[in-house]
C-alpha cells in the first residue's frame, strides 16, 4: 500500500511532523560570521542542517515517513532509489524504528556511500546505471518485500519534514527579511515555503542553482518543468529536476531562483570552510555563491543561509588538485 | 613598563577576564557526537573554540592582557613573537581596542600566515628563522615602540583569559568527570587548572601531546622542565616548551599526560572532520587520539574535550598526499 504521492502536505502536518521527528534529530544550531557580514552588507544566519544527523537536513523528511507509518505498514519497511543523502538518512531512520530499509543504488555508486548507507542499517540492492535498470529493480524490490516507497523529495511526508528546518529557524533567529536555500528536487525548499507561507509570509524565499544545472532556473522562467538529462555539477546533490509537488510550491511562493558557475561555487565552499570552520558540501555553497554575485538583493537584509549537508569525501577536495 | 610575569593568576582574575572580554569574543558552542560516544564508550562534550573569534581560544587570553591595559600603557601598543594563533588573536584584540599590535614573524613564515596577522592589522617586523634573530628584533621592537609585551603562554593575564573556556564548559554541561585539552606551552592546560581547581575541584585534568614533541609528558614524569629544540610534529601549536607558570599549575592539578602518534593525530583529525562536519587544526585531534588509546581512564566518563583552534590551510591536507 502507498500514500498518494499527489497530495500536498499542510502546515499542520509540518508541525505535526516536527512533534513526530524530534526525538530523533538535532535542532541544529545557527552560525553566524561577521566576516561574511562584513564582505556582503548582509546579516546572514546560517542553520547548519550539515551537523544534522546522518550529516544532512534530509533526515527530517526521512524520519517524518518513517515514523508516521502504521505498525503493520511499518513491519514491511520502506525503500527508495538514491546514491546520496536520502539514502543514508531513510537507512537512519528506519535503524531507529527497527524496521527494514531497502536501497536501490547503481553497482557503480562510489563503496564509501554505500559503506556509509550500510553503516546505518541500509539494505543495498545494486542495479545498472541506467534509469530502466533502475525502474525494474525497485519495482522488483518493492514487489518482493512489499516495502513503502519514500521519494526522496516529492512525497508530501518528506516536504513536511524538512519544513521543520525553517520553523526552527524562525524561532532560532529575531525575525528574517529572507531566506535562501539551494534547489535541486526542491524538497527543502518547499518544506520552507510550506512553513514561512503560513508562518511568516513577509519572509521572501530564495532559491539557487548551479549554473550547469539550472533546470529549477529555467523552470521557473518558463512557467513549467524544465528537466535536464544528467547534468554535471560538483554540486552534486542539486541534479535532479524538480516534480509535481515541489513545482507547486516553488512557482507559488518563491520570489526568485539565482544561478553561480562552478568556479563561484567552489570559491565560497572553500571560504566558508576556511572562515566559519565548517564541513559542508559544495551544494551548500551554492546560496552563498549567489549572494555574493547579487549584492544589491540582500545587502542590509536579514538573511537565513541553509547549509544542507556535511557529507563530504575528504580525499578529493575540489580545490586541491 | 611591562608587568611581573612571574605572578600567578588567581581565580578572580579568571573571573574579572570573563567580564572584561565577554564583549569581545565569542560563547563558542559544546557539540556532541553519538558516533564518538559509541565509539569511546564515554560521554565526550567537544567545546569548539575553533568557532572563537579569529579562529582560537588564544583570542581569550590576548583580549584579557589587552583590555586590561591603563589607557597610558594602551597607548603604545602591543608585541610579541609568534607565528601561530597568538599573534592573530593579539592583533584581533588590539585592533578591537584601536591600539597597535608588534608582531615579530620569521621571514620564511608562511605569506598565509602573515596575510593573516595583516588583515587583523597586525604590523609584521621580520627576522631571520633564529632564536637570536627573533630576541634581537623583538628587542629592538619594543624600544622603539614602548609597547607592552604579551607572552603567548607564561603571561599571567593569558592564563586567566583561557581559564574562561573552562568555565563556560561547565556552564555549558551538566557536571563533567574530566577535562582534556592538548599541550604545548601549557596556557590552556593552566587556565583549566586555574579555573577547575577552584570551580569543579572533582573534575580530572588530562593534558595530550604528540609522541614527536613531548616534552611536556617527560617534565610531568620527571619532576621538571624539559625543554625540547626544534620539534618536528604535524600539530604546529604544539612545539612549543613549558615556562616557570604554566609548569607550576601543570604540574600541581593535572592528573596526567597521554601522547599519540602522528598517524593518530592525523586519523583522529580526519574522523573528526568526516563525522563532527568541523574544520579543526591537528593539534586539536590530540585529545581524542589519546581517548581511543586509552580507553579504560575514559570509558563511563563525562569528558570536556577542548578543540583549540581552526585556522587551517585547506590546500595541503596531512591526510591528502
Amino acid at each position: 500500500m502507498n500514500i498518494q504521492t499527489n497530495i500536498l502536505p499542510t502546515y499542520e502536518d509540518m508541525l505535526a511532523a516536527h512533534e513526530r521527528i524530534k526525538p530523533y534529530i538535532h535542532r541544529t544550531p545557527v552560525l553566524t560570521s561577521s566576516y561574511f557580514n562584513d564582505l556582503t552588507g548582509a546579516e546572514l544566519f546560517f542553520k547548519c542542517e550539515n551537523f544534522q544527523k546522518a550529516g544532512a537536513f534530509k533526515v527530517r523528511g526521512a524520519c517524518n515517513a518513517v515514523f508516521g507509518l502504521t505498525e503493520e505498514m511499518a513491519k514491511k519497511g520502506v525503500a527508495t532509489h538514491s546514491s546520496g543523502n536520502h539514502a543514508l538518512s531513510l537507512s537512519y531512520a528506519a535503524g531507529r524504528r527497527g524496521i527494514p530499509c531497502h536501497v536501490v543504488m547503481p553497482r557503480t555508486a562510489p563503496k564509501a556511500k554505500k559503506d556509509a548507507v550500510r553503516g546505518y542499517g541500509g539494505i543495498i540492492t545494486e542495479c545498472e546505471p541506467s534509469t530502466s535498470s533502475r525502474e525494474a529493480t525497485f519495482a522488483e524490490v518493492q514487489k518482493e518485500t512489499g516495502a513503502e516507497f519514500v521519494h526522496p523529495y516529492n512525497d508530501p511526508r518528506v516536504i513536511a519534514g524538512q519544513g521543520t528546518c525553517s520553523k526552527e529557524l524562525m524561532e532560532q533567529t529575531d525575525g528574517l527579511d529572507a531566506v535562501i536555500a539551494p534547489i535541486g528536487g526542491g524538497g527543502m525548499v518547499s518544506g520552507t515555503c510550506l512553513t514561512l507561507s503560513t508562518l511568516a509570509p513577509e519572509v521572501k524565499i530564495y532559491a539557487a542553482e548551479p549554473e550547469q544545472a539550472d533546470d529549477a532556473y529555467r523552470s521557473f522562467k518558463a512557467g513549467h518543468i524544465i528537466a535536464d538529462d544528467a547534468p554535471v555539477t560538483i554540486a552534486d546533490g542539486l541534479k535532479v529536476p524538480l516534480k509535481e509537488n515541489t513545482w507547486h510550491f516553488v512557482s507559488t511562493y518563491v520570489t526568485d531562483i539565482f544561478t553561480a558557475s562552478e568556479q563561484e561555487i567552489i570559491d565560497a565552499m572553500k571560504l566558508t570552510w576556511q572562515r566559519m570552520k565548517i564541513v559542508m558540501e559544495a551544494s551548500c555553497s551554492v546560496p552563498l555563491a549567489t549572494i555574493f554575485k547579487n549584492p544589491d538583493v540582500f545587502r542590509g537584509k536579514r538573511v537565513g543561509v541553509v547549509i544542507t549537508g556535511g557529507n563530504v569525501d575528504l580525499d578529493t577536495l575540489p580545490w586541491i588538485k
